[in-house]
């Protein structure tokens, strides 16, 4: 193991995190028209000093891997670099909260309690990793939540985006198992070799994810008259873009998109994450003027699927459980025509179902009111999750289409053992030995990594959580199951004590750091992290 | 295809299972001392009835299959008698509840219901299973629950359980995947061909089962004493010899074992259990005077690591839960000495984390009022199971080792994809190929299994379900993964409207319907239920 080198990189990591933070700064002048009416001092010298630790930081770590410039980066440094990075930016992306003094909740007699090491650390790893949970209860207060910190925290979701876009293309290039996730209409000049075609993806691929915020940002802004209050400003236009591409959640209003109160602005927010969890190298395509792959793709063929026949259960579901009236949360004392109450049945249950299936996670309505067979429904696309070469986490819709052909595979073999018969995805057939292999250790771990999470959840959390927050401890165990599956798959919000209208603030400090270490874990696709914890990860060969 | 084969060995099943109806036959007379006042005339033509429709249909698959003495039984036909034997004995199996008159709950207004087609077949099903889960809430009533017919319940059991470890032979004796499962001191001559060797382990094998089964009937009439009432009567030992020995969980009292109040029995019946969820190959060794191997072995000695572990942690958090009580089910009105207060949190705790993890599910105090934490931890040891080659279900604990192995192999292959590592179970290493896969693979069906069958349940079993056994619909989702987690690994009793002093009497037809094919397909381990419904299955060769 390169230790050095490994240490240059982070170096680097620490750097850019500082550097963007910069602009975060300005969003705490008021002039800006974030909402605040006056400069917001200590918010703006806690990013400041959180740049000068950056700066530091980096700077130390470049000093100790100085003069390494043309090592080769082996397999086991880049693993290191990918889980080390993680840890790096999350420590280092939740000092604003803490030096900012960020106010996450009220305590029992009213008054604003700051953000704890835990709490920094969740509320960061939580933007990385793009999951959007969130422990703040309180941002709508201009007081306790500082725009600038809230921008900062919209921007570690963009920039987890932007990783994962550019590991994506990284881990590819390294070959083995990701073969079968790659298209092969991936953009690079075709002649050149493996490394400098890797290099070209990873900037196009960059180039359009930034060039999607923009529009997003431009669109919600032009939307801005249809909500209620007549308009969407600069910050919360570029806020929700960056929660929206990014699969993120994280919003600037308690409310979540809910608060614009705009059937357009949820439309649009729909399309925008549908597109997010769509594999890249399609929107690339797409970009490009060539949209049917969109709909020949497998994989995103089958997510288009997934989500209209959710969708179509969660609105059937609605009018069974109210006895005729679509809107899932259906208020007997309004009356409203029956198209009307289609139109909610329809739009609430297609944001809300592709809002958790592509491991968005942001909250229109309270879906948790809905019918447990909804809420069941739920919770299973939590495990479903995005596509492929996405920003979305999860298990991924190509590994549940090999998982289902890998079992009927393997009924056949019970009763024919000597059948050879390859895998295929659409025209092409996966000779790769280790792709079977691989696909099942990941079902079975993501399975084994669920049910451990839960078990220490349910055992470290007192029921007090559930009591204080007006909940029936009935719903501990299945509250919890939903926070670690929220968690561990970049959902953010889940059921009950977490769900769409509530947060993680009440949790103790051990739980959050637990949900802090299964979101990373999730976003991670699990390996990188665990092997950091190996002895022999660590021995030099 | 040989279908006249299968037809044939199917013939002799329904004839066995019409012959051991007969056992069943002398309970129905008072002078037996089951407890009833009168002959139960209705019961016993019911059981004459169903002895005559075995004798018919199975003299029908014998007529169709004559002829055909020295076929060949290949892998496809073995499998298909296995899994259509199953089918088969179900439908026959619930006959006598249905002709019998057999009253399963009271109705509103409290008159008698009797079994319908779905509760006689759910509840044949849990017995061939080894399940235990029950549909009947009014056993104590002699008038509603005929003796004769408790006793072809608990029958159903024994008949399960041999049935279990004979298959277990003939599955080991396949070869492939079965490999890793068999212990090298499997009974037989060893200079013998495979087959004789096969047929002779499965003779001693059920002998040693029926033996166990006569001296646990023995051991409990002895202690009747000590039981509140002052005797245990045969038809109560045979009846728990029969639901102990094959890891099943039928009582012959609403209160199961608890009924007894017996410490000595719960406890005698804690150590049957232990060793009817251990390999049958070193229940053998033991009884050949080598003791030593139970605890050398690497799953019995993982077993009993976890049933210790388990048991630690249900009594800790018992204390923690009722501060410095020790006792689980903790009554602060009554005051008993600290040290009686220990006994009975280690005896109950034990007691419940063996009938769990064993899958047997027998009864003793109300787990179901215990911690959350308890309660996860039981739903987690539903997924663990008994060790390979006993009757217990479950995944067994052979699979959970070969998993975490597999996985840690996986770790290290992540960065250092070159090496070449064979899993070793103790000193033996496994080289079999196909051995990763099939473990592998059968984790992740039991989890698409379970979430499937958990998602179904949710979204057809309606919410009065609930509400009319007194429970709040907040307990709907976690209860509905209980039981299709009890129900898929044989336990029985699971959490909340399935809790230990609870049954399925409640559910809607359809789910217990479901709940039979779940039994049906844990017991089976999946693939000889699955291969069923595949047309390429039933394509002649």
């Amino acid at each position: 193991m390169n230790l050095r080198l490994v240490s240059r990189m982070l170096g680097s990591v620490a750097w850019l995190i500082g550097a963007a933070m910069a602009f975060s700064l300005i969003w705490a002048f008021p002039q800006c028209g974030a909402g605040q009416a006056e400069f917001e001092l200590k918010a703006f010298y806690g990013l400041i000093g959180s740049m000068v630790v950056c700066a530091v930081v980096g700077g130390l770590l470049r000093w100790y891997g100085r003069g390494l410039k043309d090592a080769t980066l082996f397999r086991k440094e880049a693993m290191a670099v990918v889980g080390l990075s993680w840890v790096l930016a999350t420590a280092l992306g939740g000092l604003p909260y803490y030096l900012g003094g960020m106010v996450y909740r009220a305590d029992a007699a009213g008054e604003p309690m700051t953000m704890g090491v835990a709490e920094c650390l969740f509320e960061a790893q939580s933007g990385f990793s793009t999951t959007g949970a969130t422990v703040l209860s309180q941002i709508d207060n201009l007081e306790w939540a500082p725009r600038c910190l809230l921008f900062w925290r919209s921007s570690t979701h963009f920039l987890g985006g932007l990783g994962i876009i550019v590991l994506f293309v990284a881990i590819l290039g390294q070959g083995a198992a990701g073969k079968a996730l790659m298209r092969a209409e991936m953009p690079g000049p075709n002649k050149d070799s493996s490394h400098e075609r890797m290099q070209h993806t990873a900037w196009v691929f960059a180039g359009i994810y930034c060039a999607l915020n923009v529009v997003m940002a431009v669109v919600l802004k032009l939307e801005g008259p249809t909500t209620a209050r007549g308009h969407i400003t600069w910050f919360e236009a570029i806020c929700h873009a960056f929660g929206t591409m990014a699969t993120g959640g994280f919003s600037t209003m308690d409310a979540s998109l809910g608060g614009f109160e705009s059937p357009l602005v949820e439309y649009t927010v729909t399309v925008f994450m549908i597109f997010a969890g769509t594999n890249f190298t399609l929107i690339y395509l797409f970009c490009l003027g060539k949209p049917s792959r969109l709909f020949t793709d497998l994989e995103s063929r089958t997510y288009f699927l997934i989500i209209a026949g959710a969708t179509t259960a969660v609105i059937v579901f609605g009018y069974i459980d109210h006895s005729g009236q679509g809107r899932s949360d259906f208020d007997p004392t309004e009356t409203i025509p029956a198209w009307q109450e289609a139109e909610i049945a329809f739009r609430d249950s297609l944001f809300h179902v592709v809002s958790v299936m592509t491991t968005t996670g942001f909250g229109a309505a309270d879906y948790d009111q809905w019918s447990n067979a909804s809420r069941a429904l739920f919770l299973f696309l939590m495990f479903v999750g995005a596509c492929a070469g996405s920003t979305g986490g999860g298990m991924k819709v190509i590994r549940h289409i090999l998982f289902v052909k890998i079992i009927g595979r393997e009924f056949e073999l019970s009763f024919h053992p000597s059948v050879v018969r390859h895998l295929r995805i659409g025209k092409e057939t996966l000779t790769d030995p280790d792709l079977v292999r691989t696909v099942l250790t990941y079902v079975g771990l993501i399975a084994m990594v669920f049910t451990t999470g839960w078990l220490i959840l349910v055992a470290i959390e007192p029921d007090s959580t559930w009591t204080d927050a007006g909940f029936s401890i009935d719903n501990k165990l299945m509250d919890s199951a939903s926070a670690v599956a929220a968690s561990l798959h970049n959902i953010g919000p889940g059921l009950g004590v977490v769900g769409p209208t509530q947060n993680y603030a009440l949790f103790t400090a051990p739980a959050k750091l637990l949900f802090t270490f299964l979101m990373m874990l999730g976003r991670l696709e699990l390996f990188a992290i665990f092997v950091l914890v190996l002895p022999s990860f660590w021995r030099t060969r």
